[in-house]
């Protein structure tokens, strides 16, 4: 059984080596039905026979394949002088993860990131491990990731990850955003599934919040401390130049990226172009040597749809294709960000001009939010949106919870933001037509239809809330294998009327309908009549 | 101010007659934002000046317009028999409404639809008061409903309704079930809002749920009894033809229209057309007396994503487009439900073919849901393609809520599909470009930016949920005035540094950063550096 669902249970696929075993989570099934396997992220953490304990982190089980390839060396401690600082201060001893590696960088000239491997034409065990997860040939998958179609986000310091891809051509993917601080450690450590940070943010609070008094030497500290923890993406806002700034001016809600603002305000301070544009290429060869992908920021995103798709955006846009450019340079992995609010006839636009001038770099949105009016819901102003963009093309959605604009997430917000976001990407997936994606609706629809509850309940994205739901009004056990339910009654229930049409032309000899009907039911009807004078059968 | 909504007001546009008063609802700014006028739907029941009486029921406010017109008389008393023998059933005393006025029928050969007023060229004060209230012209409103692109839900014995019209070229209208069986005369007489019904589940019930005991007489009194008690819309589901019952064998749900399968039994166990189908002008004369407008129901709509847009839908949607045709002939308004369980890609095709085989017919969509995966969460796996199908040129949504499929809704769960449903309602608006729909967003957006949060919370779709929402995390007073807020805190909020920057440009004696920035900022950068030693500012 697995740890976090009901009648499902961890399996795993095992690859070319005994250590490349890709976990799937598998629903078991009634009425002769075969299990049904969906992806899974949840890691050794809803592994029954693992026993992962928090103190000590997860196995880093790909450590073998990055030790394995030959190109990385232990450093003797962190390089960061911050890190340094921090590790020397005693009284941060009792928040701190006791058992760090030493981090890992790539050996002097060599590039360690998965589209160096692909361009190589070398599949990885990362790119076996995906092609598995995804049911997609491997080969495929390094060709998408050598082409930047794809990214694989993997530090060669987060050997705990179970590797997943981004891309348009995969399975759409979600992120949510949680506070790290100084628990950014305990995450990487424990965490299955990449993590991405904004780095800045970090600079930010060394300078006592004074967006002015940043440099370069301060953020490129920070990029590397952060790197040799192991986060598997950095958002980066390099494509907020100080012409483009103006151009928000006459905006409705101006610049609405935190890093996008702390970027302007330095730009305009300082009359020039931001050290993350100016030291670009010293940024790629710093996540060269450890694999960290980009997440180029959009940080002249629209804040409110009146805003959508202006001059700002779209010059910003320009200048993050012209940076992926660079960055495929060195061979470093690139995912764009981007929007935000966008109303609904203007996102197809907004994912075709990303296309278009970021050379198909994978597109990651933040929803977008399709109004502005309902605050308190934009898990679903902004589910919409993330679901018309994933369909025409986003690889990956930034979540968005009901507190967005109003407050910080508690559990229940994170969790219904992660259930928005994971319907839109499912339904963005079988818009698609992505094989495999319906089996899923396919196998709930048929235990829907053949009263088969428990199965609809444990193969719901959300099984408990299902199952309650449901025993709100029909508590009693013997209500799950009813043909019927509190909605419409035994008497209206049109599902049990179908089948009991089913059965009616079945047990007329007949094989359907179709071939009832075209061998004249008028004799028949009669017979329906005399014996179906109470057609529905007590329960 | 209004009874349901904080810092808003209810007014009234008065029209060209004195009883001809438009309800809007004014939300009153701070910052000198003139106030913002919103689509009121409450009624009597949100005016502070009026005192309605469920037990009396609401004014009959267009009784005048409606007897002026001359072409209605009053019946002794109800015509259906059953309405008859209830009325003398002593037991019902208790639960029946009291104040009951006769009915109201066309004069013998009149017709009483505001498709035929339409048609004539007048413009009825149904008419003005819609203009008035989506802010048309009046003469537009008159053509499009004599072109039959839109509805105006009006029963001559439902006076009590505010006028409202159901087209594409309009607002996007959303509908909410709720159950009702000896309480429709309460919901009628206390409703300002259209009313619709299925009146082949009263006739079920008087059969004692055998489907196959259904008949035409009795089906037809069923008809004038809720005709005679003011209800302005039927759904009928006259397109289930015997023919079309086998295409629905192969399908993984089968058919789960209530009214289908129950139709579709009865056509398998008499082996002839529905009595819907055959007596379908007899309907139309029955409509035209008293202005019913049709709600042709989709029988065979899709139940799962797999069964979407297949030869069983479409070729119901054939039929209903020859009666539609019909119907029009007998100058009786009608618009044509849709699906149901739609994926992405396949929505676009249904709309085109609705409006194409259907004469653009007014389109009534049951979400579509959009996957099968989220049981308990379909209020929003249905807003996505409600939002998409309202975009395209659906004019009425019908709601989920978050039990469909499970179990009946309880308040919260109709004010969670309500809610969700209004969204995807206002997201299509947005992107047709309806006028006016804009400055709901904007007004919100631009109160966001400036930390107007008191409008920000009275602007939104759910002032309450929004201040709460807010208060969690920030509960004081002057939080509410504070210029950023939890989510990012004082050093992180990208408003305040946008307004920060434009500030300083402004102080700089310029105009916005555009011309600064033309000027060549590099002087007024050093002395930004000395000035701004502390940009943010003690709140």
């Amino acid at each position: 059984m697995s740890v976090s669902h009901p009648a499902s249970r961890k399996i795993y696929l095992t690859g070319s080596r005994p250590d490349l075993r890709v976990p799937m989570r598998e629903v078991c099934l009634h009425g002769g039905e075969p299990p049904l396997r969906l992806y899974d992220t949840g890691g050794p953490w809803t592994d029954p026979d693992a026993h992962p304990d928090i103190k000590m982190g997860l196995a880093p089980l790909r450590l073998p394949w990055i030790v394995g390839r030959g190109d990385v060396e232990e450093l003797p401690g962190p390089t960061s002088l911050y890190r340094r600082q921090r590790d020397d201060d005693p009284s941060l001893g009792g928040v701190r993860f006791a058992s760090v590696r030493r981090p890992l960088r790539a050996k002097p000239g060599r590039c360690v990131t998965q589209m160096h491997y692909a361009r190589k034409g070398e599949i990885t065990p990362e790119m076996e491990f995906i092609a598995l997860r995804e049911g997609m040939d491997a080969s495929f998958v390094r060709d998408e990731v050598a082409r930047g179609r794809a990214i694989i986000p993997s530090n060669v310091n987060h050997p705990e990850t179970e590797p997943m891809i981004i891309g348009r051509k995969f399975l759409v993917k979600i992120n949510a955003n949680i506070g790290i601080h100084e628990t950014r450690e305990w995450i990487l450590r424990n965490s299955p599934v990449p993590i991405g940070t904004v780095p800045i943010y970090q600079a930010l609070e060394k300078v006592g919040g004074k967006a002015e008094d940043l440099t370069w030497d301060l953020y490129r500290d920070t990029l590397i401390e952060q790197a040799e923890q192991g986060v598997d993406y950095f958002t980066i806002h390099a494509g907020v130049l100080l012409r483009y700034v103006p151009l928000t001016a006459k905006r409705v809600t101006g610049i609405v990226s935190r890093g996008g603002s702390i970027m302007a305000k330095w730009c305009l301070a300082h009359h020039q172009e931001s050290f993350l544009y100016t030291h670009f290429r010293e940024i790629c060869e710093i996540m060269a040597a450890y694999d960290v992908a980009f997440s180029l920021g959009d940080g002249l995103r629209p804040g409110c749809t009146a805003d959508a798709n202006d001059e700002a955006q779209f010059a910003e846009l320009d200048t993050l294709g012209e940076l992926t450019k660079i960055a495929w340079e060195h061979e470093v992995q690139v995912m764009i960000e981007g929007p935000g609010h966008v109303p609904m006839h203007q996102i197809k636009e907004n994912m075709d001009r990303q296309l278009e001038v970021c050379h198909e770099a994978p597109f990651y949105t933040l929803g977008p939010l399709t109004t502005d009016i309902a605050p308190g819901y934009d898990h679903i102003t902004s589910a919409i949106g993330a679901a018309m963009i994933g369909w025409f093309g986003t690889a990956m959605l930034c979540y968005v919870t009901p507190k967005e604009h109003l407050g910080l997430p508690n559990r229940t917000d994170v969790k219904d933001g992660v259930i928005a976001y994971k319907i839109a990407a499912h339904a963005a997936d079988l818009a698609k037509g992505h094989p495999g994606a319906r089996a899923w609706d396919d196998a709930l629809s048929k235990a829907r239809f053949e009263f088969r509850w428990e199965d609809q309940f444990n193969l719901s994205l959300d099984p408990e809330t299902a199952r309650e739901f449901h025993d709100e009004t029909l508590p009693a056990e013997g209500a799950k294998i009813a043909h019927f339910c509190s909605m419409c009654g035994p008497k209206f229930c049109s599902m049990k009327i179908t089948q009991e049409v089913r059965e009616y032309a079945a047990q007329q000899g007949v094989a359907a309908e179709t071939v009832a009907l075209a061998q004249g039911l008028r004799e028949k009807a009669e017979e329906f009549r005399k014996t179906g004078g109470e057609i529905y059968r007590p329960a």
